[in-house]
């Protein structure tokens, strides 16, 4: 473990972010288009570099060899030379793409002159906690240079000599544009005791992202000091309403479920309006079955075939990720929203009906990131809602919500500018300020 | 500890979450006009209860002066007749404003003809842990009630009775108009453990704002698993530049730090120019000193006035909320950024320039909620830009920044709607999917 790799071996976790920390204040101070030079010059570095970091993913898959890890492990951390290719690729195209940075999202002129602007700027020192292939390395790191951040990158132990090849080529490609390279440093430390240092260094760390598994996202957010940013767990409902079109209802099943099983966007739940059972079921069965998924049927659905395995509890709250779907009737679309408020993950769910009042109160009742009308889960997607490129899907509430694109790794700075305006020298608009809602000033008396 | 209060005794925090879960849920499908009806009736409910409150004041306040607690604690409880109806009429005024919910924040037509929205929707079950004056029980509830969330309170034990009866008003005013009235819930229990529950509850809390001194806002956020909207501690900063106009920086300088000394946005720390230092402080300490104010200065601030107390490393953090300021002379702008840095709490800090050069550069450099030019610090307030009622003003960078207005209660929701739109059938926008960052999908194969 002492290669002379600068990214496996950098002192302290509290020392990376402080660097981070220094890193993002210049960079804070960029124009879109260093960032974009510094982007460029990644992209070629990278190129560059294919022969070393191909060198240090085979030292990574034979220690994981020596290891016994599964073929799945090792077919997700090799990387190839045509996906580092691809990898540049995209982060030249990210370079063509408009600046996050500096747009005015709210701005007014109060009563009193007082110019008052709210501008995008960068969140600051972004941590990274991933599992995934080393690819997430670049695309974190890039997507953070983009939109003004510093990266602090801790990816999965396996692929450790993999992700310090990457960051090396990345950070000489930041250097060489000028920028600071400690804008994009890997994590010190394989242990778990430095990924919960960083997530103690509030002040430091701005933000922590974890994306992987359910039980790495439920760690971070239980553990973590450091604000979270939550990436989708999905179980995603299709609900087939009594004034739906069969024909359009099957196809949005179909790709909902079969087009790309292993993702959090793929439906694993379907509701049939009990109405439209009778014709719908014993199609949508068949056609299921003739894509190999298996489905797991309450007693109303096992009636129209007895290939339907019978649903156990837990089949209503899984992300099964393969192809495998919990099927129930339901007597209403009040039915269908009680049972999917209480199994559904809040990502995506979908209605398919010709009502305007079942699509109406669908909507509404569902606390849900993204809800779907005559169309399928597979569409709740950054690239297919034209966000650019995506960050993941966040299910949770607060900042960004749904799919996040590069404005989810921005915050906003209120501006104010004036001649010398004071408060108490005009009225203030109408409002409770923060002084009323504290009560009167126990230094004012 | 028996009385027949329902506020006081309502079962485990779980309950009160689940209770409260189901009426957001009922919340979320209401119009702006009955939650307004639902504020007129809190607003005649809290009219009519006053003797009530009045009554439950009074056995708060005995206590506390059973228990030895100084005036200050005393003042601060105590609720008089004409407060109660100032509350009544906050809330009627806030009935009048606009609904924050709705607003499509985006919207586009995809190029394959899905009509994509962005709306904004409640958070959800909103909980709120202050320590300060029974009247945030009021605003608290209101606003969650405004911006359709269910609100779980947690005020301080000494006000217990105090807040039992404002609920109760409160409750009796929302379900007369209909609505659910656990909408509005004490958080039950008055240990500290009731407090971890609540901080549990993810999935059924969506935020945690906690309200009060700097020791509760750091333990909420060290040990909250829900997220939390972290409120502000100011240490907010005056520089004079070289190029300031000085009348104006006196008159800015004055006002922010003896206008109201005990707020968040009061300037606590004051930095020099070297260059006009002369020509400033002899003048700047003296109109301190008439005002009362004490002076914590460093060796070149001290030069000018023996009366300046000596300032430690620590006066450059404090955040005083008193008639105290520290102040240093600094030999350039970028030493007052670098100062600011190392010691800002990420608040407000203000320029004092003639220089565009100067302003611009100061507003770049600086990682902080707000940045006043020519302005003082005490305009950082959400009425006083404009923003309604206030509900607090984040320090932190996700979700909100600085002053919040109501919107900062809610989140939002992306509306797919199409003719059987499936994922595939055109080609996505530009950009990076989620499916591209989580590589090749292991089921396809």
């Amino acid at each position: 473990m002492n290669e002379p790799c600068t990214s496996l071996a950098a002192g302290t976790v509290r020392e990376a972010a402080l660097a981070a920390r220094s890193a993002a204040d210049r960079l804070a101070t960029t124009t879109g288009a260093q960032r974009d030079a510094a982007l460029t010059a990644v992209a070629a570095r990278l190129t560059d570099r294919v022969p070393d970091v191909l060198a240090a993913n085979e030292k990574d898959l034979a220690a994981a060899r020596a290891g016994g890890l599964p073929d799945a492990v090792l077919d997700r951390l090799t990387l190839g030379a045509a996906q580092i290719e691809a990898l540049a690729a995209m982060v030249r195209d990210l370079a063509d793409r408009p600046d996050p940075l500096g747009e005015v999202t709210h701005g007014a002129v109060m009563p009193s002159g007082l110019e008052v602007r709210q501008i995008r700027t960068p969140i600051g020192v972004v941590g990274m906690i991933y599992e995934g292939r080393p690819n997430v390395t670049v695309d974190a790191g890039v997507l953070c240079l983009k939109s003004g951040n510093a990266a602090l990158l801790r990816g999965s132990s396996t692929a450790r000599h993999t992700n310090a090849a990457l960051i090396d080529a990345m950070r000489e490609g930041i250097a060489g544009a000028g920028l600071p390279p400690d804008a994009l440093q890997a994590v010190p430390g394989t242990t778990h005791a430095s990924v919960h240092e960083l997530m103690s260094l509030t002040g430091l760390v701005d933000v922590l992202i974890p994306r992987g598994g359910r039980e790495l996202i439920r760690t971070t957010v239980r553990e973590s000091a450091v604000p979270v940013i939550e990436t989708g767990v999905g179980n995603c409902h299709v609900y087939v309403d009594e004034h739906a079109d069969l024909d359009m209802a099957l196809s949005i099943l179909l790709n909902a479920k079969t087009q790309r099983p292993s993702v959090c966007n793929a439906a694993e739940s379907l509701l049939v309006h009990a109405a439209v059972a009778p014709a719908f079921l014993p199609r949508a069965l068949a056609a299921l079955a003739g894509r190999n998924v298996t489905v797991h049927g309450d007693r109303r659905v096992r009636a129209y075939d007895p290939a339907v395995v019978a649903a156990t509890d837990e089949d209503w709250g899984r992300e099964y990720l393969s192809l495998d779907i919990a099927a129930a009737v339901v007597d209403s679309m009040e039915a269908a929203v009680n049972h999917i408020r209480l199994h559904g993950s809040g990502h995506t769910e979908a209605i398919v009906t010709d009502s305007q009042a079942a699509a109406r109160r669908f909507v509404a009742a569902l606390d849900t990131a993204v809800v779907a009308v005559n169309a399928s889960t597979r569409l709740a997607d950054g690239a297919e809602l034209g966000l650019g490129t995506e960050l993941g899907i966040s299910t949770q509430k607060l900042h960004a919500r749904g799919p996040m694109g590069l404005t989810a790794l921005t915050t906003t700075k209120y501006v104010l500018t004036g001649d010398g305006h004071i408060r108490g020298a005009s009225p203030a608009m109408p409002g409770l300020s923060c002084d009323v809602l504290e009560g009167p000033d126990p230094g004012a008396r």
